[in-house]
């Protein structure tokens, strides 16, 4: 018998017609003699609706209060898809963060886990009841409501899987996995049946949209295995685990591509100790979150030219930063490019095998495709191309690494 | 400076632009130098909404889970009024039933407070914040949400006025206090400045919608002085308290009318002991209030005759057990009519005073209105009379106890 935590999203709830197939969902796991703990976001919209409230009340409403707003859209779900299973004939009960004891930081808004109690979970479990457990939120020490910002549903889950040491959790959303690249993008994508944790931290952080990246690398860190498959067809989704050492890793998992890039440079730095910092220190003030980042000597050999890329958002007010600072610093000239797109490559397996990176670069140069920055890690190289290149990129890419073809084990 | 509790009902909070409204009142009192807890209903419309939800899923929702599920709807009140005081420069902190430890039996549904812990209250009090309190609910010693049933707000506040030891209690509704009859059937109908509980408690239950009965009988019992009072237009309301002998009462305070009613007469009932406890125990098993009772014995010396009256929505069930029960008896016949109403004459006046009762019956009986039963009380003197004559009698009392005129003080 083992220890399921699902979660099931705000669309997966979104309506009562839905919560019922949830509940459905619930007894299947439970008839083939799982114990079963449930976690649910609030049904989709009604966030927002309680946000539209807020907002008609204050344009900046009290952290605190927010919370204690917010927190009802999952308290309404968890009894609904209580009563539902109750209906069923199947012993429920449900609990709002701060019964089941999620104690977090006050940090109000985006609020972090620090522990969960799970004696009484394990108590209802032994008398055979399934528990539903609102998530997103928690209580501090205090007892004041707390939430832990918008997916923190995923951070939920993954913490009372570990908590309650389960032997898997299952994220139940509206894709049936994760993908070798946008299946939108590239129509032979194919569903991967396994990737390691840092593999799809990459790849969240890359911008594929399937699970909150700090729900992965909580997951990573307490070694509690998880699935993410969908809450609208049958299927056994993708399982997110450690590395397995037995096992021959895929060279490549698969492609992410990040559309919201833009990129800024600024040349003839004087190159002096520090000047890293007198360029990015403003911009991080500035609460501008930098992604990659390039320095190289200028061919004068005095200065330095720095490249970086931000959120595309954030576009137009760090380029208003990074002039004022090159006056500052004397600097030759300011530049800047907002069409631009990040590709990546990520997988484990690329570890161990050399040529990756050239087979990647003769890929694109093959089709035309300029590379304007590159920059790599561990199990991951990115290149940032001219934003019409995305979609050919992508299918280049998915193409020259053979990603359609399963994996050979 | 004093301790005020106010309590604003659903049509009170019911928009955004009402919760401003509400929390412009309660700076009001503020200016006059009070502190002020404020206890709060769910927006009106919200409790139907959630129940609607609850009823797509079962017939019979799982009561503790219908109380996760309610509960929701002044949590969203409490937050967005501290949100528009906040707004206001005014400090001030939500707190749910459970937060502020409104302790309950677990009575799911229905529970009933037994105790308020006053400390985290007190605390922010001193240090200058109004406190908003989730009205409606609780929380029961295993930690679980529970809710007082319809109409729990009064109930909560005046309870918390109680355990603060506050120096009135004032209860914000959409009428501006309680009338000496329905203004709609009298226009003369005059507000009047005050009332004792005793007199409240009998109107209320005679179907005086102002106030629920439950938390004037509350009020009496640890002596809050309760105002009612209109969160719509200013005045001074109707303050509700305990008899004070030092000012002469009125005689009549008001008259009450209660249209649901229906009575049900059983005849020829062998006169053996506990024949009474024979014909209402199967009416009170079947879950059916009974409200007045009158027995004769029947003309024979042998046996007796029965009239009782009750809900006229409960008509055709009484009259189906009582039917049974009269078989089983041999009793000679039973009889009903689903076409009567109550008038009370309700006064701590009349208890000094003889002649009250037949004035009263004089004055109906110069207009032709025929009386079918009589009850009394200490302060009450109540009459069914047909139906049709529910809005003359009431005119006629109203005119021969010269209730338009202000109180003799």
């Amino acid at each position: 018998m083992a220890l399921i935590v699902q979660k099931y999203g705000g669309t997966s709830v979104g309506s009562t017609e839905r919560i019922e197939h949830v509940a459905d969902k619930v007894m299947d796991s439970r008839a083939k003699g799982n114990d079963v703990v449930v976690v649910v976001s609030a049904m989709s919209g009604e966030t927002n609706r309680l946000l539209a409230l807020a907002e008609d009340i204050s344009d900046h409403p009290t952290p605190r209060e927010l919370d204690v707003l917010l927190s009802t859209g999952e308290q309404v779900t968890i009894a609904l898809l209580s009563m539902a299973l109750e209906k069923r004939g199947c012993a429920a009960r449900s609990y709002t963060g701060s019964q089941v004891h999620i104690r977090t930081d006050s940090t109000h808004n985006k609020a972090r886990i620090r522990e969960i109690e799970d004696k009484r979970i394990h108590a209802d479990l032994a008398a055979g009841r399934v528990v539903v457990v609102a998530g997103f939120q928690g209580v501090d020490d205090n007892g004041n409501i707390t939430t832990l910002g918008r997916g923190g549903s995923d951070t939920t889950a993954v913490a009372l899987a570990a908590a309650l040491k389960a032997d898997e959790c299952q994220i139940y959303t509206d894709v049936d996995g994760v993908y070798t690249t946008d299946p939108r993008l590239v129509p032979e994508a194919r569903r991967l049946d396994r990737i390691t944790y840092e593999e799809m931290q990459e790849m969240a952080s890359l911008g594929s949209k399937v699970l909150q990246i700090r729900s992965v690398s909580f997951a990573s860190r307490y070694n509690v295995p998880l699935r993410v498959l969908s809450s609208f067809e049958e299927g056994e989704g993708t399982l997110i685990t450690c590395e397995d050492k037995e096992m021959e890793q895929a060279l490549i998992s698969g492609i992410a591509s990040n559309r919201d890039e833009a990129k800024l440079t600024i040349l003839g730095v004087p190159d002096t100790p520090g000047v890293a910092y007198q360029l990015l220190g403003p911009i991080a003030d500035a609460n501008i979150e930098v992604d990659m980042i390039i320095q190289n000597v200028a061919p004068d050999g005095a200065t330095t030219d720095f490249t970086f890329t931000v959120h595309r958002n954030d576009y137009s007010r760090a380029l208003e930063i990074l002039s004022r600072t090159a006056d500052e610093l004397g600097a030759r000239e300011v530049s800047g490019d907002d069409k631009i797109v990040k590709l990546s490559l990520v997988g484990v397996g690329m570890r161990s095998h050399a040529g990756i990176a050239s087979t990647m670069f003769a890929a694109l140069a093959k089709e035309g495709v300029n590379i304007r920055m590159i920059s790599t890690s561990e199990i991951k190289i990115s290149v940032v191309v001219d934003e019409k290149y995305l979609e050919l990129g992508v299918r280049i890419l998915h193409e020259a690494f053979d990603l359609a073809q399963p994996e050979k084990i």
